[in-house]
């Protein structure tokens, strides 16, 4: 079984992804691995194994890697003399931008090469978390209640503090601010817009439990990781949830009753649908007063939440060899020809 | 001004983008015109402007022309001795499937070539009917009641006859029936799930009012075309629509009160809103009883609906010095030099 690990990405996630990449590639030993890396400047390199180091790619030596182009089918690398082809399925591993945006699933599909990762709407509705919530009322699951304003707009808003600003569409914590009164609201509101042309507005809610699932369908089910309480300051900053991108040892399971977790897994397949199918995602929920709130859906969560499964090996190998592909339509030129033939040319 | 028509496209509206492509090239004679044809293989090719003819790419003579692959920045066709660049801005005229679902957008901004053209959050939302309804109620925008159906579902549907059965993803009427009593109903769906592997289903309206406005934002203001009501049968079916396509003589504005056509135009304003900036699209909507409904976005329409234009030229003009430009975030190595440093490395 081969497999190529993409990762990179022009992104505030860019190093996230590098240290993903890195402890994935030590928890699959047993696919035939490939490492594809995307540079800022959207150069496509082959990375040898031995060089899978952090600071092989920050210090610039993936520079001298063989560079290579998307053609149909495959990873190309040609020079006079020679051509390497990479035609295995793709591991889609770019965090945050190109990766979770829709970008890297546009491309891999038209160039009709197989991927583990979002489709390009599962994608565009987790990665922008104005969207996520539409799309989450849309199949009956509850979202905290939100403002949305845009860096052109008056800063007037109505949520009671304190409340959370998180810029519409990064993940890992990035610009995200607790604000807790009003002193506090610009800074937090420019932060956000550091990053984003818009933000959203939650309230926040002190101490609320909050509990991550992830899982992936294949063969029409979907299988299920355990349930896991994540450890937490007020919020995960980006420091902690960096270190969350490395981890490999396996956690224990929330202690949540069986009627809850079967609650929690019910409101995952009603965000997983048919949307996310070809992809391993975590779901982060929240539990207030008994009842589930979707916080976001993760479609590429950091190191594959490998740690959430018990089996993490054959989880990715069942999801390999059950993913969806993408058919395009014959096309006729029968509209074409029946006015040439009108006219008798 | 240098601009690239892109046509052509993997999708069952292939023969109406050659037809698209044909009809704008004549309407552009202001700007330095380069064509550029994507194949059903997902192959480009540059076609001289004497070759711009219908059976050109039906009797498949378009593959002597020149291929060319995306690389950063532009299209290029590079052989052992010379090298051809097109770097101009791209006008997207792919209808259907890769120009409107969001691919040919991914890919442009990730290749960071200039384009006119919904980006790929406005193409997914305009592309599938069923997010659409969402897309719009979000800002207030009436749409018809609909069921939404997959192939596997069982076929029990609760609107009341006649209805419309129309695929959930494509334009031009493909695919679509009006059922007007049980007996039609398993041959509708057959035919829109030849096409889709969703439907959504409609209550069909007998003499609607249809009106179409086209428009796109430039330097902050939306340009808005005259108000047309199309001339229908039962509704627009595809030959009819086909024609649509090379449409070029302007056309005579609908008969509305000032206040209605200024009511369409806000509606078209809550839809276009930031998510559809770059693009020139044409909103279509009923009027049932002074009450403003969207039927569709056509984020690509018919040969640009030039002919909703008085000064067609001068509003692509507008349009092409008025586009929004993705950016990406330079990549820093700030975490993994931190551990680096820490490590003593």
């Amino acid at each position: 079984m081969k497999l190529s690990i993409l990762f990179g990405g022009a992104s505030f996630e860019h190093e996230i992804s590098i240290v993903s990449a890195i402890t994935v590639k030590a928890k699959l030993d047993n696919f035939e691995l490939s490492f594809i890396f995307c540079d800022q400047d959207h150069t496509f390199y082959l990375i040898e194994a031995s060089n899978m180091k952090a600071n092989f790619f920050s210090s610039g030596k993936y520079k001298k890697s063989k560079s290579l182009t998307l053609t149909l089918g495959s990873f190309t690398n040609s020079s006079l003399f020679s051509s390497t082809t990479i035609d295995s399925t793709v591991l889609n591993l770019i965090h945050g931008g190109d990766g979770e945006d829709g970008s890297i699933a546009s491309l891999l599909d038209f160039y009709k090469i197989n991927y583990i990762g979002p489709r390009k709407e599962a994608a565009m509705f987790s990665f922008n978390k104005h969207y996520t919530k539409l799309y989450a009322s849309s199949f009956g699951v509850k979202t905290l209640s939100h403002e949305f304003l845009t860096i052109t707009d008056k800063r007037d808003v109505k949520t009671s503090y304190p409340f959370i600003v998180k810029p519409t569409t990064l993940g890992s914590s990035i610009g995200v601010s607790i604000v807790k009164e009003e002193s506090e609201l610009n800074y937090a509101l420019d932060v956000a817009f550091e990053f984003d042309n818009t933000v959203i507005i939650e309230p926040f809610i002190n101490n609320v439990k909050e509990y991550n699932l992830a899982g992936f369908k294949a063969n029409g089910k979907i299988n299920y990781s355990i349930v896991e309480e994540p450890q937490k300051n007020e919020f995960l900053d980006f420091d902690k949830k960096y270190l969350d991108f490395s981890r490999s040892q396996q956690v224990s399971e929330a202690e949540l009753s069986t009627e809850m977790i079967e609650k929690l897994q019910d409101t995952f397949s009603k965000i997983y649908n048919t949307t996310f199918e070809g992809s391993l995602i975590r779901c982060d929920f929240f539990i207030i007063e008994n009842e589930i709130y979707l916080n976001e859906i993760n479609p590429i969560p950091g190191s594959m939440a490998n740690y959430l499964f018990s089996d993490f090996k054959i989880s990715l190998t069942t999801l390999f060899n059950s993913l969806p592909t993408k058919s395009y339509p014959s096309v006729s030129y029968q509209y074409i020809n029946s006015i040439s033939s009108a006219k008798g040319k």
